[in-house]
């Protein structure tokens, strides 16, 4: 793709186009959809099918790789893999089904803990990110840079007051209120990985997100990081790929004011 | 377009798809915003010259028509036409703004009250919507027809918290909590008409807000309302089409459910 992206990355960006185009097909065929918990965890038979293609096309090229993906798919017992791929099979679940197209196929590539390689593909609007560190960030390979400062009345955030206990907390209702107030609007649209690669090309200018799995956010995270944008912990703390948790993702400018509004959360 | 479609149905289709191509070129010259009273109600050099645009285009060739419009660039005194163009030229000014495709030129033509013509506009995704009284409504000519019946808790809403006293009113939290607990997601999305024509295709179920002007969502009711979905107030009054207010639009499987919850607030 660009010059000096490695040859692990090629296959990686290669066979998450493929796993996009078989997305789009199954798409058009009916979806069985399945409840697990609740009705916005919605897992389709879509999903198992992606990840499955994705799991088995790693293995079978990278077979001392582990994986780390939403379904489950992969299972071995070892937990010391130097290298780890992180899947989503689809992030955005809900906009998929519903044909919304802000949703995409998320692949992040630890190396001893180390993010190294993102790749999230938007097939709906056939949108290709890639981040490969200290290679730098794209979209279809025009390089994503968030060099220009912006402030904070300037800024779209996504973000959500919905996740469990923060519905009746007092202080997130004060806190997102005050993020409304202080920016030019406030979304709520789902797709963790997406929402990170739509900061790095400046539609969106920060995600806050109380938690997650390592797989919403791993692939959009390192392109994000590529790309200038600063992520950490909604505390401030420093992010982990390896264990989920909240999420403040946001241009380098304004990062600090979302995070004295947030840590009193 | 379609069989049936009136010569006035296809001169605004004409004119609205005209004024897209517009908004896309004045989208690369680079934005002269002006803020009118607070950051999410921003006014740029675009959504005037659209609207200009518009006005001239409608009284060259309907010189006898009325047109009611966001930027207020028709001026006559008259207030008794028979026939009135009501325009919102930016629908979703945020996401125009920030490049995020959720945005449109909306039109609605209300003859003697009624509301006769819709026609919105998605330029970023080259969606044309169009709904004329009696002979149906369509998306690029496809019919749109919510016949199959939905269940509540397969709806995704856009709706927003933020609107003035809603922010800090409990019956509100309380009732958007119940509609996120009951249905597959919740949406904060911007754009009125264009979320209308959302339902239309289904993509969306159901739009919740508190308080809109009528150039807001004429074109997007009369589209929707074609295509069989059900609009009311928030407290189930019929809708107006030549006074602002709030506005519960869904799939009419779901729209006494949503009632139910929203008409306590």
């Amino acid at each position: 793709m660009e010059l000096g992206v490695s040859e692990l990355g090629k296959f990686a960006e290669g066979i998450v186009r493929a796993a996009g185009k078989l997305l789009l097909k199954l798409r058009k065929e009916p979806l069985e959809l399945e409840e697990k918990a609740d009705f916005s965890d919605l897992v389709t038979v879509v999903d198992r099918a992606v990840e499955k293609f994705l799991v088995e096309s790693i293995l079978e090229r990278y077979p001392e790789h582990g994986i780390v993906g939403e379904e489950g798919i992969f299972e071995d017992e070892r937990s010391d893999f130097a290298t780890q791929w992180i899947i989503d099979p689809i992030d955005g679940t809900t906009n998929f089904i519903h044909n919304f197209p802000f949703y995409g196929i998320s692949v992040g590539i630890v190396h001893k803990g180390v993010g190294i390689i993102g790749v999230v593909y938007n097939p709906s609007t056939d949108e290709l990110f890639y981040g490969e560190k200290d290679k730098g960030a794209y979209v279809n390979g025009v390089a994503l840079r968030l060099n220009k400062p912006i402030q904070l009345k300037e800024a779209l955030v996504s973000t959500t007051m919905m996740w469990e206990d923060w519905r009746t907390k007092e202080s997130v209702h004060s806190s997102i209120i005050e993020i409304y107030q202080k920016t030019r609007g406030l979304r709520m649209l789902g797709g963790a990985a997406i929402s990170l690669c739509e900061i790095a090309k400046g539609t969106l200018n920060a995600y806050v997100m109380p938690a997650l799995s390592t797989w919403d956010y791993a692939g959009g995270v390192i392109i994000l990081k590529e790309a200038g944008g600063t992520i950490t912990r909604l505390n401030g703390s420093e992010l982990s790929l390896e264990k989920g948790g909240s999420l403040l993702a946001a241009h380098p400018s304004i990062h600090p004011d979302l995070l004295k509004i947030m840590e009193r959360v």
